[in-house]
């Protein structure tokens, strides 16, 4: 079999948060698969060949990836932050395992990248600097309650916790409704980020009091890190506050 | 204030995962604080300064680079993986709220990085694609009940688990126990993976089934990742299993 796969992570979307590996392994392939606004972000020359697609259709997508690796191409596919969280390493593994067996013997290479919840954090502070959870808001693929129970065991554990899709046109109430459960766990002090598209240009940081927080503060591109009871919010003049988690814990036991 | 100070994460240990921003600010400062084996990762030159120190005095670390930073030095921080991930962004932050108020006027920004757990489920396949939590198996800044309850808490909603500092000379027990409790909590058969330096020359991946799980498969250098009962492995001949997190879930209510 002398076709490879690639599974890149590109990262944020600023070019200076794209790992040489990340960067090489897109030099070297020949089709790129990926939804459209990832792809727009490479800098493709004329003999590397596009197959956008819509968002929703990672599982198809995944598929037309490994039958063109399979005939002897070398793709890549690409997902912005890193592949392997709420990405589409976890497609194309569920694609091999459900597809044929020369695909399990392919040259198959997943490239780590900075996920969102990383870059978010360290513009805001350290609000990840203990426990954490990275949860997607998204019920297309589970059930809603089941979110609901992980956001209830998550805060009641005291975890902070990231949220990947937080909100869509398709997925609009989610958001809100998690804000609210939230609301009977969490004090209503809590610090809340709203880190939208963070180390790009068009980045939009926020941080309010649980309280405070509101659906309509996140978009597409936004990840929400819901603080823990310890989180720790640094005001400075003139610049913006710091939030964090502290190291150490000295929660009591229930 | 004219001092700036970066907290900067270098990536899993292999330069191919180190962004272009972590080493653009590697190139542009003057004095280096972190811990020894992460200094020994860079390529300083002779005008640029090494503090390097234990890797059990964080607090300490981050005032001297504070201290420095408000004299008017360029001052890096360095951590592996990302900063802010159970690493230095929080312990400066901590420093600055209890510190003098000059220090909240520095110049002061955080670079992320590849933290461990993405580097290993990147070489296992996509362990951490669905809902995932993070947690440090270190009961120095925390108690061990504190931990044991979030274990519990994870496990039973159905995250996969990141372990962070599984084990150390100083810590010869925790991972042991901590297996021991998710036994109680999850199948024999879930995948746990031991990834050891991934992405580095000594790499050493292992996917073992919870009932064959053993503390000594870790070391200081691993993240262990422990699935979920959804969690998937899948064979293939002559190459490494891949495991992976289905990004349908199909758990019914309890």
């Amino acid at each position: 079999m002398s076709g490879r796969l690639a599974i890149i992570g590109t990262g944020p979307g600023n070019a200076a948060q794209t790992t040489p590996q990340a960067r090489a392994a897109i030099a070297a392939a020949t089709d790129f698969f990926g939804y459209a606004p990832y792809l727009d972000r490479l800098d493709l020359n004329d003999r590397q060949v596009r197959h956008a697609s819509d968002n929703r259709e990672e599982l198809a997508r995944a598929r037309a990836a490994l039958e063109m690796a399979a005939s002897g191409r070398n793709v890549a596919v690409v997902s912005g932050g890193d592949a392997g969280v709420f990405a589409m390493a976890a497609a194309v593994c569920e694609a091999i395992e459900h597809g044929p067996m020369e695909w399990r013997a392919l040259d198959l290479e997943i490239i780590p990248g900075i996920t969102a919840m990383l870059a978010v954090a360290a513009r805001g502070g350290a609000p990840l600097g203990h426990d954490f959870c990275a949860i997607s808001l998204s019920d297309n693929l589970k059930p809603w309650e089941l979110i609901e129970e992980r956001l209830t065991a998550a805060a009641g554990a005291g975890f902070v916790i990231a949220l990947y899709n937080p909100i869509s046109r398709a997925r609009p109430w989610q958001l809100g409704r998690a804000l609210e459960l939230l609301r009977g766990i969490l004090p209503a002090s809590t610090p809340i980020v709203f880190g939208r598209a963070a180390g790009r240009a068009d980045e939009r940081m926020a941080i309010v009091p649980l309280e405070n927080a509101r659906s309509d503060m996140a978009d597409m591109a936004t990840c929400v890190i819901i603080g823990s009871p310890e989180t720790r919010v640094i005001e400075r003049a003139g610049l913006p506050p710091l939030v964090y988690a502290p190291r150490f814990s000295e929660r009591p036991e229930k």
